[in-house]
């Protein structure tokens, strides 16, 4: 395991003391329980909030700031943070409206963020992210996983909490999102968790793995290496048959790296999945290409099709300052 | 080689077409003889141009726009853009107040760059970026290699071009941000040119290359794996004996991914750099922390100090729009 890092046991706590030195205009960093809250809070507004395993960066502390999320819990990698570090959180992020929190279907992350929720004092709210389509239940999950669509509810919630929405259109909002947003992925190679310090899993120098999720579980199918179009026709078929989108529906096209993916390649990937789309009638309103939620240094992506409507197309433009996502400040 | 590809000789030509379908509003590439350029020019702008080989993205494509560079010639991967391509870019990009061409230090950037600066019409002037202290000469060049404080030489120079500067006042600024920047980088691994099919460099499971070029060329030496604040001290230690910052010097420290390192290692890289730094009562007033000079895959990072003044800070916090940096717009 070659990888930048002083001991195993201090992995996460020198990269987020390394985040929070290089953002200290955004955020703080709170160790004891761990939590990432904005900077600046804004009085009255619905406290947006989401965590869950580390390894995934920049999502989620690096979504933390205006315009998207008021608090982050990481845990440890590919861990989910534990009840305390929501609640502490959920206390220091609220300024009187309430918490909404952004949850991705993970079993250790819905059981945690439940009791947080049970033993939050204030007025709270979950919503659950499930978006990739790739399997029905998986290693740490009952149902579908959530994965990159994440980052667009935080987007799209984020901004709509800006303009001063109460808790219940909050979540309301969230559930339109959520509802509208398919993705699936694809890895070329595994990722290592430190503590393990070997490969999560073992992939031939042929082989793909299609529908792989974020922490390297196991997809629809074990492939031989295709090329891009073969890969984009593969993931947009199955998420198109789950989201079937009108045919005037503005689509956001996200295309996100897993962590060991140069940009070159995203790009290509974005121009095979632009191309079947167009193929189809379909109409691409939005585009992001880059890595949003990694898997550590695996190799590989994910795609991402969110059905936009013109409050949602809004709220995807509006600006947003946070390390990881920023435009229009 | 797994990689999102569909033919080799696709490679580059898709991947384009896909950055300038998803980053319409900002660019226009193109295709013969190949160059990015702004969507929208400034009239009575001195034009800044930048090229080299690809495979450095978003270098330097994605530093195309309001704040940078004016335009951008690609070339092949890891192959200079011919003279035809800088030439086309200049003419597309002057609005009649010159073109400065930024240069990285690689014979055939340099040699290509000098022959279109002979061929222009308008008045041109070059810089060179030799920001690389780790070797003198090197498989691709004389002197010392340009890699990723070419960045923010592209950042400065492109926001005081926004100021309305002269030519002879945008080279004057360049050669001296060019001489403020010392940067040093680490390989984890080797990366795999698309053509060539195979990793440039084999490295042991337990080796890395310190003081890596950005096409894999050799550093100063192959040394065992070691920490993060052992590599830290290194690069830092060669860095800061040729830089020699004043003890009060403002610093911009750049923690540049190559392409395969996860962001939270860079953070963790950046917490080891700023405890050195700190430790010897240099201060740090800027940061990046981001994969923005890439070798495709590669698994390593580097390090870059630019000893700024108030101008150059002034400078670097200026908006900038472009797809790979952008703040403030």
């Amino acid at each position: 395991m070659k990888k930048f890092i002083n001991h195993v046991d201090d992995y996460l706590t020198e990269s987020l003391a390394g985040f929070a030195a290089a953002h200290a205009d955004l955020v703080t960093v709170n160790v004891e329980p761990l939590y990432i809250v904005r900077k600046t809070l804004k009085p009255g507004k619905v406290a947006i909030i989401s965590g869950g395993g580390s390894g995934h960066e920049p999502m989620h502390g690096g979504f933390v700031g205006h315009g998207m999320l008021d608090a982050a819990c990481p845990g440890q990698v590919f861990t989910s943070p534990t009840p305390d570090q929501m609640l502490a959180a959920a206390q220091a992020a609220d300024t009187g409206a309430g918490v909404l929190f952004i949850v991705k279907n993970y079993s250790g992350d819905l059981m945690n963020f439940e009791m947080a929720s049970e033993l939050c004092e204030m007025p709270n709210a979950s919503v659950l992210v499930n978006d990739d389509v790739a399997v029905e239940n998986s290693s740490f999950t009952t149902g579908r996983r959530g994965v990159a669509g994440t980052v667009i509810v935080e987007k799209l919630v984020g901004s709509f909490a800006e303009t001063g929405a109460d808790l219940q259109a909050c979540r309301a909002f969230a559930e339109r999102v959520t509802a509208r947003i398919a993705s699936m992925g694809v890895a070329f190679s595994s990722c290592t968790v430190p503590a393990a310090g070997k490969p999560t899993f073992a992939l031939g120098d042929d082989e793909i793995e299609i529908g792989v999720g974020i922490h390297g579980e196991p997809g629809r199918r074990r492939a031989k290496f295709e090329t891009a179009n073969a890969i984009a026709d593969e993931l947009l078929t199955a998420m198109v048959d789950d989201l079937k989108p009108a045919a005037d529906a503005p689509l956001l096209l996200l295309v996100n790296g897993l962590g060991g993916t140069p940009l070159s390649e995203l790009y290509l990937l974005y121009h095979a999945a632009r191309w079947w789309l167009d193929g189809r009638g379909l109409s691409i309103a939005r585009s992001h290409v880059g890595a949003l939620t990694t898997s550590l240094e695996m190799a590989g992506a994910s795609l991402t099709l969110c059905a936009l409507d013109e409050e949602m197309m809004r709220h995807w433009d509006s600006p947003v300052h946070t390390a990881g996502l920023r435009w229009g400040m």
